[in-house]
């Protein structure tokens, strides 16, 4: 069998440290899958528009195997990362005799990851969980780390637990059929890792954003393999955001605002997060943190990227509002995550609300 | 100010360690609350009985010691362990902007105890958790061991995760308050702890089992503090269940499938564990892996305790057909925990479902 070539990286977390891999046409690379089964049986959780496409080539290979393969399909979308979701993956779980022992695979982009990750999470007390993560944004960031959580009307991933994945698969082939929105969606995650701690490979967006609009696959091979590398790095030091961790949260605070005051789908997460970063690089120049020329390239990749740089109107008074509830509030105040330069950022609690009001008013049309 | 006696006992966790304090009228020693408090704040989640009587009591002493109590009250009974109410407590965590270090108490029984617990490990992630029980069985069980978990329609305890208290404060003089029902089915997982691995104190609950629902004093004190003592050691070799935790499920997989076929909250859990045990006693004499006399004792201090020792006519297809939902399910077979003798129980997937089924059908009525 011809085997195309496969990078792998690790998330070193001691025993619990697992690999991603990412690849062309990795799919349907059973032989990744089967170390991590007790029994031959494992549960997928995808959605009715990467199901489709994705799912009988992926469960046949499996099954070719000799592994059952149980799954429920979810509807698409941020608007069902919610509890009546949630239930239906219990119900299938329950209902098909998976144990705690089954893995569980989330098959599609960051929504699936998240919502099925949490219920691995909880199902049984804990059962393994695996990532085929099918969207730019879920193979850059969310499949990796081991954040899992769904929505409550008050707050964004506001409900959710720390559980980490034995295996990240990341076909690069798959994007071939993601509409150009989600890919930008993506980008944005991909321009964050850049402007929080890697100068060098902002530079190289700068000089490729073409080449990955258009699906260019070694530019995209290699966003991907630094993205993770990154993001991998991070985790390893700082699995439950007690610290450095919190930085992967720029522009998350502000999006998370437009994503929950929107209701939640209007906006893509990418696109929020897009909006959110172009707020913090606005607050972060007004405060003289951020000089106007690094400004200036963070803004002007994002719209390269095609993402959005202006947040919806809801009000300043309403953004604060509902940044009040972010995960990130300690003691009542609030805590941004505000770039320094290209390649460096900072949590920080001392920004006066007023400060914050008056770059978002700025920011928003 | 006087202080009354207390004992602590600890769960030995490494970093997670936590102390159980057990007293007589310890219920408004704020002073041993507030050093878990990172900012002077707190979120008490307590039931429509257990409030009447000891809410007001307990808040006032925080907050004469300057601390916030924001608190949400739930219906008591597992018939609500479910969703909805777990959803109850996430809209009022978020309504009264509590934070992701916020602790969370329980002040309550069991179900209290295990539905706030399961909050607590899922509001952002994962904020701090106190328990201060109120009933014998969480006193002695469920408020001891990080377990927390919601019912599912299709099996009991079936969402949940391990999410370990900071601290245990048991105030054995609540227990005055409560019902010779709740009493008797505490008593059923303080007799488990004896059948398992304390033959002496087996006999010693032997020798006092009237004077524990005659509600003395000194004896609660003795046997509550015993219990957890055993169950402390049991949780610190054995966190997470890979091994030795399994035996505390004696009589649980016979007993939660009782409670789910009945409809949670017809019989209390520790009725079901009661009856249960009998079962599991039943069997392993079947079994010629218990004598005759070691499973007369255990169905004779049951009945002396106010419990009951026969199961609902169900149907042992029925009965099977639950218990394949449960948790300690792998690969299809079912677990057992049996009695070999007082004082010492196994796991065991050696027992033929036919040998099972006979053992229900003996012990229904």
């Amino acid at each position: 069998m011809h085997t195309p070539p496969m990078h792998t990286l690790t998330v070193a977390l001691g025993a619990r440290s697992y690999p991603i891999h990412i690849g062309r046409d990795i799919l349907d690379r059973a032989d990744l899958v089967i170390p991590y089964l007790r029994s031959p049986k494992t549960f997928v959780v995808t959605n009715d528009v990467v199901g489709p496409l994705y799912f009988e080539r992926f469960a046949a290979a499996l099954r070719r195997a000799g592994v059952e393969v149980a799954a429920v399909t979810l509807p698409d979308g941020e608007a069902h990362k919610d509890w009546q979701t949630l239930e239906r993956i219990f119900d299938a779980l329950l209902r098909q005799r998976c144990e705690r022992s089954t893995p569980l695979i989330a098959l599609g982009g960051g929504v699936v990851g998240d919502m099925s990750g949490f219920a691995a999470a909880c199902y049984q007390r804990g059962m393994p969980f695996i990532q085929v993560p099918t969207t730019l944004l879920a193979q850059v960031d969310s499949s990796v780390g081991g954040k899992t959580a769904i929505n409550h009307p008050l707050g964004k991933n506001m409900i959710g637990a720390f559980h980490q994945p034995r295996l990240v698969l990341a076909d690069t082939a798959v994007l071939a059929t993601l509409p150009a929105r989600e890919l930008s969606a993506g980008l944005a995650e991909v321009i964050k890792i850049g402007i929080i701690r890697d100068a060098e490979f902002f530079a190289w967006l700068e000089q490729h954003i073409d080449a990955l609009r258009a699906q260019d696959p070694e530019a995209l091979a290699f966003a991907i393999e630094r993205s993770c590398r990154n993001k991998a790095d991070i985790v390893a030091a700082d699995e439950t955001e007690q610290g450095v961790r919190a930085l992967l949260n720029l522009g998350h605070t502000f999006g998370h605002a437009i994503e929950t005051g929107l209701g939640y789908g209007q906006w893509l997460h990418g696109e929020a997060v897009a909006a959110g970063t172009a707020i913090a690089a606005e607050l972060a120049r007004r405060l003289g943190w951020l000089d106007a020329e690094d400004a200036a390239r963070i803004e002007r990749l994002l719209v390269r990227a095609g993402l959005p740089v202006f947040s919806p109107p809801l009000g300043e008074a309403r953004y604060l509002a509902l940044m009040a509830h972010d995960k990130k509030v300690a003691a009542g105040k609030l805590r941004f995550v505000l770039p320094r330069k290209i390649g460096e950022a900072v949590v920080t609690e001392e920004v006066a609300p007023s400060d914050a009001a008056a770059a978002i008013a700025a920011r928003c049309r």
